[in-house]
């Protein structure tokens, strides 16, 4: 399908796979989980540490990033890699879910989406081509179609032409890409990338709460050809049950040899959850947004450090964790911190809960490289 | 004088010394500037990168940390190092200033100040006795007899009656003191400190802008005697032509073979010629405090990274620094963060500020050691 990536499937346990995504900037160990650096940074963790957390691939906000710095800013300076001095793979979501979630008076017509920027209210637009173009100078490893995020609840006809348009629009971002893919500011320009490699664009699977058409929507974008796959318009104000529902229902229509990206998606016990019903790779604020709000992922559970309870605790946040949060300070210095308002509560919770993430996702792997379900479990 | 702190001045060159302090929790080579660490943190900066950045010794603000989370909190959990996990050494202040600059509506009398918290506006007081409780309960290695910082200007009488009082004061702080100092949370309780030694107290020369005052102070000051001296009252809105000359006039009468502390200076270029006045220790909230307005300190002078002219800027912040950030990221990423409002802006300024002043005091040292005039000018 495309010279940009390969994805190599090494193990399998049930329905859940481990493998591998090797993209222009590097290779990505699958089941993956992908930090949120919004604009060009996870708040408040500085790249090094990404690096020492082993994270392996970041997702960056195309809406964001074209209000903040901009698009042709960033793709001066050689690319959303070299900006932001991030070497590894990076994946950027199209800006369509941005544009759902930020912007009440957005207007969608068959051309794309209009709607005023968060930030001042000014107009912009996207289209299929004018995402395609942004993610295109921003140049992530792997960029998303454009696509209508169905709102919840909706009714079956407004989902099926929600569905419908969004395979216009993904065989539009397609057609866009593959005339201008050769643009992207590192292509056959940049020492750390594979020479002849170019992005990888996945396609969107919409198609609302409806089993049926969730299957149409996987057999006709798989029809227009993508080198992965993403499920969209989950997350979106559902019932987790629901959520789970829908993604069993549309992965296993999915073909088995290429990634399968389930956007938005969630807490540790959610992530193990997906992994084992052969999700690939996984995307979410919660464990750094939570990390703002004191909330705090452990091995026994959620402690919302903020707590009265916490202000002599002596213990380390998490015992069964290595990272360097808990190999140093006590729950009671982390209170205080939370408590004071200092700028390090934010710092350390949100490389704790990544590191709480990370460490998931890897006993997952682990898990499913060595077939063993208890494992698998106790990933949380 | 005391068992607790041994200073060695290992070379000099013309009024300058380049020193050891040997204090409970390991040494500090001289001259040595503080980072401030306010409320137990250096603000957005964990504890991990500071010993990255060789930081000797840290200052805390007994006034905050008596406020947030309370000395009797921070003793109990073993004293402030072991709070925040930081085992080199501290200072603290005693409160003192912090009263006189955050507390408009403050009260003195013999017996001490009273004054109402900046927080909630809640009335507290401070007396030598209770500074000296509050410092012994945090265990800083060093700690600061009470005085008052006279304001500036101050009529002559207003000066001499103020000294006057820091005097008593500074009797009084040391009695309190040598009758309570075994009663610091880590005596003879901790593996990381010396068995046997204590804190040292540390008096304050004031005494206004007046050179005989300041004279008569350092000689009273010396007569109740501590095993090492602060130059306070400084900073306090004067001119910094005077500042200089003021030091200028105290450090001549200062004990040479005691470490001398020059509290709340500087900019990176003062702080090289306090340190060539003979001057040994210095704290300063400007890195940090600058650091969170975006003003980077540089070989090539001061950078105010929120300009425009920077966003497109590919190059290093200093070509002649080697902290983390000048080795990583751009100017024009760096303008990204701190336009963007990221956090990281805030931690990664922070990190290339301390490091420039650390940076600056180890060339100073090195000067001082080679007894080469030419390097020590060449530190900024």
């Amino acid at each position: 399908m495309s010279l940009s990536l390969r994805f190599q499937v090494e193990s399998t346990y049930e329905a859940a796979r481990a493998g591998r995504l090797i993209t222009p900037h590097g290779e990505v160990e699958t089941p993956a989980f992908m930090p949120v650096g919004t604009l060009a940074s996870v708040k408040g963790v500085s790249q090094d540490i990404l690096e020492e957390l082993d994270v392996q691939i970041l997702l960056g906000n195309t809406y964001h990033l074209y209000l903040r710095p901009g698009v042709e800013q960033i793709r001066r300076l050689g690319g959303l890699h070299r900006f932001m001095a991030w070497p590894r793979p990076i994946l950027t979501d199209s800006g369509g879910f941005q544009v759902f979630s930020l912007n009440e008076l957005r207007k969608v017509n068959e051309k794309g989406v209009t709607f005023r920027s968060h930030l001042d209210g000014s107009s912009h637009s996207f289209s299929p081509e004018s995402a395609m173009e942004a993610q295109i100078g921003l140049g992530a490893d792997i960029i998303m179609a454009f696509d209508e995020c169905t709102e919840y609840p909706a009714p079956p006809e407004r989902a099926r032409q929600s569905m419908e348009l969004t395979l216009r629009w993904a065989q539009r971002s397609k057609n866009y890409f593959e005339e201008h893919k050769q643009q992207v500011p590192w292509f056959q320009n940049d020492d750390c990338v594979d020479q002849g490699q170019h992005q990888a664009l996945f396609g969107i699977v919409q198609g609302g709460m409806d089993h049926e058409l969730r299957k149409e929507s996987v057999e006709r974008t798989v029809g227009i050809g993508f080198p992965g796959y993403a499920i969209g318009g989950l997350s979106v104000g559902e019932p987790r049950s629901l959520t789970r529902e829908v993604v069993e229902a549309t992965v296993e229509h999915l073909p088995p040899d290429t990634p399968r990206y389930l956007m938005g998606v969630g807490t540790p016990e959610e992530i193990v959850e997906y992994a084992s019903l052969g999700i690939d790779m996984m995307d979410c604020v919660l464990p750094t947004r939570a990390a703002r709000h004191g909330l705090l992922f452990t091995s026994g559970g959620k402690i919302s450090i903020k707590q009265a309870r916490y202000a002599s605790d002596e213990a380390t946040l998490d015992p069964n964790c290595a990272c360097h949060v808990c190999s140093r300070y006590s729950r009671a210095y982390l209170r205080h911190l939370y408590a004071s308002n200092e700028v390090l509560a934010q710092v350390l919770n949100t490389i704790h809960n990544l590191s709480f993430y990370l460490d998931t996702m890897r006993r997952v792997r682990h898990s499913i490289a060595l077939g063993k379900k208890a494992c698998f479990l106790s990933g949380v």
